[in-house]
């Protein structure tokens, strides 16, 4: 057996904290949907881009990508889950043949998913091609600021509190610059859109601060204790942020450049 | 080995039951074929939109996606099959390894595949915008209520009746919200249906209770016994639903819409 | 080491008998060629329906959903061709690290796929709607009944050579009701078909009776003895079967309705 | 440790050979290579036939099945070579745990693909239709013959050499005859091709005889001895024949028909 | 355990260091985040395609070739990654269980990757046929003696630095030549590009060398030191060459035949 000292190491309470069979049965039913759900709506998103105006079909095409690499990275998270976790005498122990979990590739994810997500908003909105490049940066550079600086305090989450409230605080920095930049890209969407659908971008407004705002709490979670279900409860959180912030966002914006596509005759 | 009590803290009567090679095999076999048959028919779906008027091409897209999310969950449970039993002196042992089976999987993905099985219905039957929007919801709401309490439930399947039963009931009744809920979408599909067609809905409406209504014998039937007979006959029963209200339901929906394309001169 | 006796409980004579290098390297290339065949031609039959008169586009998108159902049930038995032999002192011992092998899975398969090959050949000579759903049916009936009574049977074919040849003949009498309501659609067909391709129907007809036949024989096939060469060879006969009345069936099938929808102007 | 004479029986030189680090890597390069560039250009064949005329349109699509075919074939191998070869005092020591190489997972393949190539030719040169089925039988049949006298022959690579030989040599003949088919259908490809094209099956034909030339070579060369070189050299003399027959001669005929359906006006 | 001797034989210093926790995490995140992002922009290039003018959709479909076949060697060092480390007293060792680490396999793709790449940039610039062909062959010519030298030299990384310095600078020889090359393209793709264009080819230009000149660095890097940091700042390298190179390198051709081809009336 593993002391508690080196399992910190790893940086994830996962690999501090035995679970129930309930527990290990939620934690592993949580990534096995999430990662399923993410995979089935490629299809989805690929056929609806047929059903589109040329110029908006990038929209649910960068959806079909971020649901490739986002389920790729869920199916991962779901292999460590099941490796790194062992029934020993009736409770699952973590560390199992000293296989360990990590949260960290949700971060290197974001990587690629966030800024697709972001430029996406940009072109749903219908934003023109100078600005568009501008805007997209501007929003971009923030948010790879934001997961990078989190990225690095999470593995303080075994206990070094200072690095992971430090870094955390940097990071939600960045995240109201992005915040920021955000708003003014809605602002323009308003602008943008025909008359019929100016309140979709604000909607679009409230819904973006309500399921990003879930990741930063998820980050923040251990600090309630290291428990099975602290553990259980941060897979759900960051699943919940998952399936709302790219699956369902995918569907609304498709939506939304639906109705412009009938609106503007196609 | 494990003790009785300790298996049964994992909540699925697969555990606690040895299978001779006959009922090993079948089981397998049931499993087998039913994510072979929901992978298969995606590209039945996919190809199937491509003859539809576009209102109406939504519709297998989902079955599509329906397939993927619901084969995906079938293969992790025949996964969790041959890894969790073992062949020891001629008869196949649960917990092999200290891995467990669970039917959880199953209660997870349908918080994915039934709100879609719904909004398939609601669309397939020409509901259209404000109204349609409500009217999901209405059936989702119950929907999700009921799968939730009945996965709280099912963990009771291992000898904790009173669980089993109680959040049994508490289910069936969103279940019967839900149909009351459907009901309705039943009607508007009814009125809205083209002359040659109204048969249709009717015994969708028919349909939809048999094929659903034999979830509920699957959740009640290990108080039949833990035994061989009765894990392989709830396997089989839940198969048997999966393909009827997924597969079979989609294939009778996207024939629906394509007698309606063909109707509406497309 | 397990018993004779132990081992017969499976089933299947490959867990009986013992391999050659040369006939276990023979039995997974059959195996490996089988669904590698499948796989790939998912593929074509996607690409030729894009090719056709919409009506008959379902023809080789059947043929599709066949390949990919019976790819994954091929790979299935090549899987557990690999695990359930064994390399000692020179030879493939069944049974290894107690992995069993079954043929089940094939009559498994063959519920999918069988009446969707049944329905593929009333769509592609051209019945027409009431008329289609009835002998689509009429074929579908003693087609599963045939299924179901062989594999119920094949489980004898480790000794208990009257369960094998009892059911066996029960299969063979529904095999037969099957033949006679084929007959009736070829009739049709022929019917149906341009003068130009009136010869189709009836060569298809002798080719569904060479290619369905080999399955019975397979079935008998264990009664030859426990042999290595037996068991190869009746893997092979599997495969013949296999790649004749799905792969090579879907081929001539798709053809004969590209020239229909040639004749017909499209 | 299994004795030269049983590892022989396996009928591959891989079995008796030990490898150096530098020859292991060099191996499993080499197909890893093979398996992605294959599984990599069915999309490029894909998506070449939606750009041609629809009666050339098969061409790039057969294409694609031998990708995938052969894809899966040398995914095989790829995982075969790792699973057999095993590190031990700084050297790759072959049938690790009992697992045994083999390539006459190639020769299976062969059987499904070698048909396809050759009927990518004829239909690529225009023959048209009784003729057509009369050239690609007249070329299938010697081709077969070919493969599975050479795949009986290849067993005896291991110390067998006048199996080796006289298969050999019987192979060759069929390889002859073949060769004549061939040759004729170039003659027809001549004539049928529009007059800026005529220099192209003059090209294909040469570079049919230099790339299916190589498997021979292949096939002869463990009478070099069995040494770790000839191992490696002899899968690098596959994958380069493997690269050029199928897929850079997929795409030669694909711009062949490209070019002719632009002269055709498309 | 195996000797550092032993260990430097297989050419990749990731053999020869241990790692901590977070340098494997980072690690196969790096590796991780590779191969989710070219699997998953597949799919971005393929819908791509679908939007330009015929003669411009080859260039995203290589794209996509160039992604698969990427993805699946970046999975494949994945994969290795995860196999060739084990945790031990809280520290990760190489060589587990006798598995190696190598870097080879990326030198392997290059090899199909390098040409496509180089093929692409000639057909974005619209160079016509006999010269295109031309023009491609004098590419691909130092290109790939470029790899295949520098593969050779990287197996001296372990230690034998006038093997890694010799070969390296017969690769950069060939590079040099390789940059002559490109230039020689450019210059055609700024006399080709429509005036609102001309400034592409030259950005592109430098964006070229700047990528392209990352894995020589790569390549150097061992000789800093063989510790955990030059092991995972080498594989961050890589990543961001790969990225850059393959990945946004198809973005900004895709981008510019996008506006070319609306710019012919498209
Ligand atoms: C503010 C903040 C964070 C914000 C994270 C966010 C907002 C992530 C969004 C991710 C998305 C949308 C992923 C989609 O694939 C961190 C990094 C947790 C660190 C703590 C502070
Ligand atoms: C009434 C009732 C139930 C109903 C389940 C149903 C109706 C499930 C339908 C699932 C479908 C259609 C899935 C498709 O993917 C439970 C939850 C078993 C618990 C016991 C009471
Ligand atoms: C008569 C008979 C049989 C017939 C089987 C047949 C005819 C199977 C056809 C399968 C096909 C076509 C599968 C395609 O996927 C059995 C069941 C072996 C049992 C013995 C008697
Ligand atoms: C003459 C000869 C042979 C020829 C093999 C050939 C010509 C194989 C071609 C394979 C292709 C083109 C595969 C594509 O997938 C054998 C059988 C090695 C045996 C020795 C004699
Ligand atoms: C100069 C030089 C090199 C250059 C490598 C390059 C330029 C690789 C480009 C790879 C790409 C673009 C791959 C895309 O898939 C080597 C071989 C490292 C060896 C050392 C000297
Ligand atoms: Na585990
Ligand atoms: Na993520
Ligand atoms: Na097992
Ligand atoms: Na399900
Ligand atoms: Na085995
Ligand atoms: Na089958
Ligand atoms: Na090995
Ligand atoms: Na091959
Ligand atoms: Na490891
Ligand atoms: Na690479």
């Amino acid at each position: 057996m593993i002391s508690m000292e080196t399992a910190a190491q790893f940086g994830s309470i996962e690999n501090l904290v035995q679970l129930t069979a309930g527990q290990y049965t939620t934690g592993s039913l949580i990534l096995m949907v999430s990662y399923g759900a993410h995979f089935a709506f490629i299809l989805f998103f690929l056929m609806m881009s047929l059903q589109l105006a040329p110029r908006y079909r990038i929209v649910p095409v960068l959806s079909a990508v971020v649901m490739a690499s986002a389920g790729l990275s869920l199916l991962r998270e779901f292999s460590l889950w099941q490796a790194s976790y062992e029934l020993v005498d009736g409770i699952y122990r973590p560390l199992a043949e000293n296989q360990s979990f990590t949260n960290a590739f949700r971060y290197g994810n974001w990587t690629i998913t966030v800024p697709i997500l972001l430029t996406q908003l940009a072109i749903a909105f219908g934003i023109s091609r100078p600005d568009l490049h501008k805007r997209v940066l501007r929003m971009i550079v923030p948010a790879l600021l934001m997961i990078w600086t989190g990225l690095y305090g999470q593995f303080g989450e075994t206990g070094d509190w200072s690095r992971l409230n430090l870094w955390g605080v940097i990071s939600t920095v960045f995240f109201v610059w992005l915040i920021v930049e955000v708003r003014g890209v809605i602002t323009l969407g308003v602008a943008n859109s025909p008359a019929e659908l100016k309140g979709w971008p604000k909607n679009i407004w409230w819904y973006f601060l309500a399921t990003w705002g879930l990741y930063p709490i998820g980050y923040a979670l251990p600090q309630l204790g290291f428990t099975g279900d602290v553990v259980v409860v941060r897979q759900l959180l960051f699943s919940i942020a998952d399936i709302s912030s790219k699956l369902i966002y995918g569907i609304i914006l498709s939506r939304y450049v639906l109705r412009r596509s009938a609106l503007e005759g196609y």
